[in-house]
């Protein structure tokens, strides 16, 4: 850290003293979050190795053109790939060295989220041996293809065709159509010489419907496209420009009949389909892939939050009476308002993420004795529950940014980047609004089950289960049986209601379709319900589990406390819809959760440390750990690109001639 | 528009089918919206004569480093400059023309939007006589440069100073401070050689705060920076990157007495200060100015609900049943939810406006009979509208997006660009939230005035006159007297709310700001209340009045409603804590609003082509108005800049010896 300078030393000053004002021990925080000392001290050695090397710098991002960036992508993942290889890193330590140096979204990133686990998790035991260490060891680098220019959501409806010639014992892969083309995949642009490709399977004449296949791109000698591929790079995007995301057309492209992934369905030499295997572990895939991505909501929600709220202790605004120091805006209750929630979010999220990986973890010793009970209420749930959590990073982090000001508007603070390379999570790995309706028709289910009197699984147990509310002083609004008898009543009765208004529209119209999509506003309102109602109770479980001191158990509670309260308030109108609390018993909860913010605010700044984002990672002037903002923010600006010329060619193309040009009097 | 091909044929026909359904006639609704018949005649040969330049094509857009868009957005402006000139455009004309053809923000923005209009505004007479024409003729190109890189809300805080030298009639520019850096002036980095400066006046050793000065700052002749001026851009934003944002530090910069702006206030040869005028003009021309913003904010929604509304009408996905074609996503009730109530408001925020621009146009007649009594309230009812209007305009546009899906996220759709730039609305002409609680502050004072008896001026007599409000069935909730009295109930019960609040805060911390502060969050809450009643009112007032035909005044009085009714499903909770509704009269406000959405789905195409804007003007390939999206999104990506080489320089760099390399066993 620089010696503050005679300008800048008010700033570092404030979160110093910010600092200070903490209640607990950051370190022991930090290791809750990290899962526990052990946990921490991994992480903590993936970002000591990183921090030697110079070349996981990120400082010039902001200044690069798309080739440029898309290439500092390649060479940070490439780098780390190999530090990685060589260090003998695991699979967490891997993952925490990844969150170390690559601060962007990169070329590489879906041959290590998609394309190696699809090999291992679809390929039959022969194929992983064969496939797996060339994708693991970087032989082949991979994308993942399903999406097709037409088709997105409905996996079912795309046109890309693999047939199967029994003459040759190949599988003909084709794009028939401009709406088969394939598009999306990251990575297949520019980088990868390997595909999984999502294709109709056609044997003996009949359509078996979407399987996967392998596929090879490009030539492993000179990286030039095979015959028969056309493939690029679809264009700039909102955000993740560092990877390119591709298109890909194939004209009637040959591959062995062993390039079909045969875990689950094979075909025969002689073109015979048969199923193998359960498909039901596919979904325990997509459950804890759905928890690490609601893990990862928060910890990217997180980053947004420490960027405000460090910048919220600098920065100062406004006098509040004559002569006095202008007020940190962590002061104002509008921006406490704003932005503690979203303190609150970001733990929530993480340690719901860690909550579901839990259930996953013993659903899956279940699974290993044929009992798969467990599981549709766990894929409903998780479905949900990306929805809700990336929702709420999503919108979380532009709050940040705007709670910035201006200076959130400017690369230079890191949010615009944050939010648009986190945007698309609401769009990928299944729309957010689809995974509602998903866990929608499971809480319908279970609706009818409960008109039935048929039995329920765990999770859902709240339906038959009404508590009594007891609320006479506000302060009964943060005792934790209090809020989530709340959260219970209240999805209860969205939940009854939709059921009935369900079956109000299907006699109606007397069709499912029609009858699903008239109810599916309501429905989307109950899945939403169910899952903060999941989330609130996860959290007031690690809050009443986690912390070895009093002051770490007493932050967690606040936490749990402030996030099941503001939720309360910010979706009143539900609340008071079902009649779980009354207007005036919602005026103390409004109040109650000022009192948090309160009791929240001198541990702001030690809570969002707690996260302990190197300033690499974080990639912002302004959440900067030294506060020592506006220094930097005047150096950065001072590297701008445009500024490179003192007079650019814009000035004598078109200003000059304007200002010159002679009147037309 | 090209024949449709095979493949492409369906979306054309759906966008053709959809134009059929619509039950009124588009060319009428475009001429409510561009004011009348005459107005709407003005934009239409504007935005002809522009068609007819090839200069102002914008395809390339997306592609382009900052440097090149920075110079294509001078070259557009400048050209689309001469050509005003050239035709002899008036006011609206020219407006029309730059919407026709600057398609993003440019660096000559601020001069016309900031500098010429404060010469206009804040210079003597003859000041103006000198400057204006300069400014005008762009003999001059000037910025506006107030805010500093400490100091943005707060303008009083600015550090900036302007010291008075009688000994050469001079006054002494300074920036004493790394903080009193001048920051974010648009169109100083790069572009302008003039600025209107915002510095605190300092003369006999008294500081008189901030004032407006005139500065040269770069050469008439080169464009090189003159002695003690350090300019340049600030760097790479989230949006708006042909804009030069700029920073400048004076080192004792000299400039003539007679450039002080002198029309509110002066300073004699001798150093003397005094005030000048009436500075209650000033607040109208901010009222001006919101009501102008207001008015964009609708037509930047209107924009992305343009590009949503028609793709979603071209893009299917999913069979509702086996074996039926796949649905179009205007048919899920889902997404008719989310984008019909933004069409609905993309109206709304347009006529709000021009209603408040009518109040404005009233006062001024007012004002010029010394009658300044109507002020206070527009101005302050017109800072919350600006906030309110802003912000849904972006959150709305963002939800444009995500409803578009993956392609959504592409720069193809239009939509991120539309947003990026957008999005500082939100913060500059006054931040939002420091907006909403300039509104408040007026609003407690009237709840004030009530208690003591006082009398209100007319926009606030709702707060003493209960209506009796009927609900008995659901129709009811679309009567607009209905709807009124239940936006008026809402907001007076919340404004006395807050009153009372204030006042227990007041008795308890026994300071004003304390008080002030406490309560804050409360006071955001109902001047947004207050806005939305005013929208509410102004858009019923619009829909009563407008429309030759049975159609049009059929579809406007359907938009009103939904826009009403859905505001009060979506802020269900100050509705039902308020008591303006009960339960069961809120799921009957649910249930209506679905029936208008159902009313309106046939009209939606219809209603976003009624707005008039050009292919070129909305630059996206999902919004265009043939509907041939696929061909057109493939034939985008295909011309990336990553396309441009087979195998980039990055394969070479980082993959192949990645792949390549020496196994360590
Ligand atoms: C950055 C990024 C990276 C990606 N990477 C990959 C990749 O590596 N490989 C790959 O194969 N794909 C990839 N994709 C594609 C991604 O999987 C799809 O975008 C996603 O599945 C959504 O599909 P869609 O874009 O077709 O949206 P659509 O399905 O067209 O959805 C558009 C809208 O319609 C609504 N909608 C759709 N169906 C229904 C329904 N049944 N009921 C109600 N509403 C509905 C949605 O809510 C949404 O608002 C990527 C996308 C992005 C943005
Ligand atoms: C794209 C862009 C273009 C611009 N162009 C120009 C230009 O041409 N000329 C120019 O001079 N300036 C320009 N600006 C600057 C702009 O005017 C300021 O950003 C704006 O005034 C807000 O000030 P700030 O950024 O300092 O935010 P801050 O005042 O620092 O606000 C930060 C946060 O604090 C909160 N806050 C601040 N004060 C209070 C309070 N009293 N009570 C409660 N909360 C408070 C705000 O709500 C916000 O969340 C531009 C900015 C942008 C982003
Ligand atoms: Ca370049």
């Amino acid at each position: 850290m620089d010696a503050p300078g005679p300008d800048r030393r008010r700033e570092v000053h404030d979160l110093y003293k910010e600092r200070k004002k903490a209640s607990f021990t950051v370190e022991e925080l930090t290791q809750v979050i990290y899962w526990n000392n052990e946990g921490n001290a991994q992480r903590k050695r993936a970002f000591e190795i990183a921090s030697k090397y110079p070349m996981f710098d990120a400082d010039d991002v902001h200044f690069l053109d798309r080739e440029d960036l898309y290439e500092k992508g390649l060479k940070s993942a490439t780098c780390a790939a190999e530090i990685a290889m060589d260090v003998g890193f695991d699979v967490r330590g891997r993952r925490s060295f990844a969150a170390a140096t690559e601060v962007f979204p990169n070329g590489l990133g879906v041959h290590k989220s998609m394309f190696t686990p699809t090999l291992r998790g679809q390929g039959s035991e022969e194929q992983q041996k064969y496939w797996v260490p060339l994708a693991e060891n970087y032989r082949i680098i991979g994308s993942y293809a399903q999406t097709e220019i037409g088709h997105g959501t409905y996996v079912r409806g795309i046109e890309t065709t693999a047939k199967y010639d029994p003459k040759t014992e190949q599988f003909v892969l084709h794009t028939p159509t401009l709406t088969a083309t394939k598009f999306w995949p990251g990575g297949m642009g520019k980088t990868a010489n390997y595909v999984v490709l999502i294709a109709r399977l056609i044997t003996q004449g009949k359509d078996y419907g979407p399987h996967t296949f392998i596929v090879q791109l490009r030539s492993l000698e000179d990286h030039t496209p095979l015959p028969g591929i056309t493939v690029g790079d679809i264009g700039p995007k909102m955000g993740g420009n560092a990877v390119d995301n591709g298109f890909l057309r194939l004209d009637h492209v040959r591959i062995p009949r062993m390039q079909m992934l045969m875990k689950n369905a094979q075909v025969s030499l002689d073109g015979q389909y048969s199923l193998r295997g359960s498909p039901k572990l596919v979904y325990g895939t997509m459950v804890y892939a759905r928890a690490t991505f609601c893990r990862l909501s928060g910890l990217s929600l997180a980053q947004g939050v420490t960027i405000a709220i460090r910048y919220s202790a600098v920065r100062r605004q406004t006098q509040p009476r004559p002569g006095a120091e202008e007020l940190q805006l962590l002061d104002y209750q509008t921006q406490q308002y704003k932005l503690l929630p979203l303190v609150a979010a970001a733990y929530a999220a993480t340690f719901a993420g860690d909550f579901m990986l839990d259930l996953y973890t013993k659903s899956m010793e279940e699974f290993g004795k044929q009992d798969f009970s467990a599981l549709p209420e766990l894929h409903a749930t998780s479905a949900g529950m990306k929805a809700l959590l990336s929702d709420l990073a999503a919108t979380g982090i532009e709050t940040c940014r705007r709670c910035c000001g201006g200076h959130g508007y400017l690369a230079a603070s890191g949010l615009p980047q944050l939010y648009s390379d986190f945007a698309p999570s609401t769009t990928y790995e299944g729309d957010n609004l689809v995974l509602y309706l998903q866990t929608a028709r499971y809480l319908l289910k279970c609706a009818q089950r409960v008109a039935t009197g048929q039995t329920l699984p765990k999770g859902l147990l709240y339906l038959i289960e009404e508590q009594d509310i007891q609320i006479s002083r506000s302060s009964d609004l943060t005792k934790f049986d209090v809020l989530v008898a709340l959260y219970e009543k209240r999805a209860r009765n969205l939940i009854k209601s939709v059921a009935l208004t369900y079956q109000l529209n299907r006699d109606k119209v007397n069709d499912d379709f029609d009858a699903w999509n008239a109810t599916s506003v309501e429905l989307v309102s109950c899945a939403k319900a169910h899952c903060q109602l999941f989330v609130v109770k996860a959290f007031i479980e690690v809050a009443q589990m986690k912390g070895e001191t009093f002051g770490v158990r007493r932050v967690l509670k606040l936490l749990a406390s402030l996030y099941a309260l503001h939720g309360i308030v910010e979706e009143a109108g539900t609340f008071l819809q079902t009649e779980a609390l009354t207007p005036h018993q919602m005026e103390m909860a409004h109040e109650q959760m000022l009192e948090l913010l309160k009791s929240i605010r001198p541990e702001a700044v030690a809570l969002v440390d707690a996260f302990a984002f190197s300033d690499r990672s974080l990639c912002s002037v302004l959440g900067r750990y030294d506060g020592d903002v506006y220094t930097h923010l005047f150096e950065w600006s001072k590297n701008s690109p445009l500024n490179k010329k003192e007079v650019l060619d814009g000035y004598y193309k078109y200003l000059r001639p304007l200002m010159k040009r002679k009147s037309k009097l």
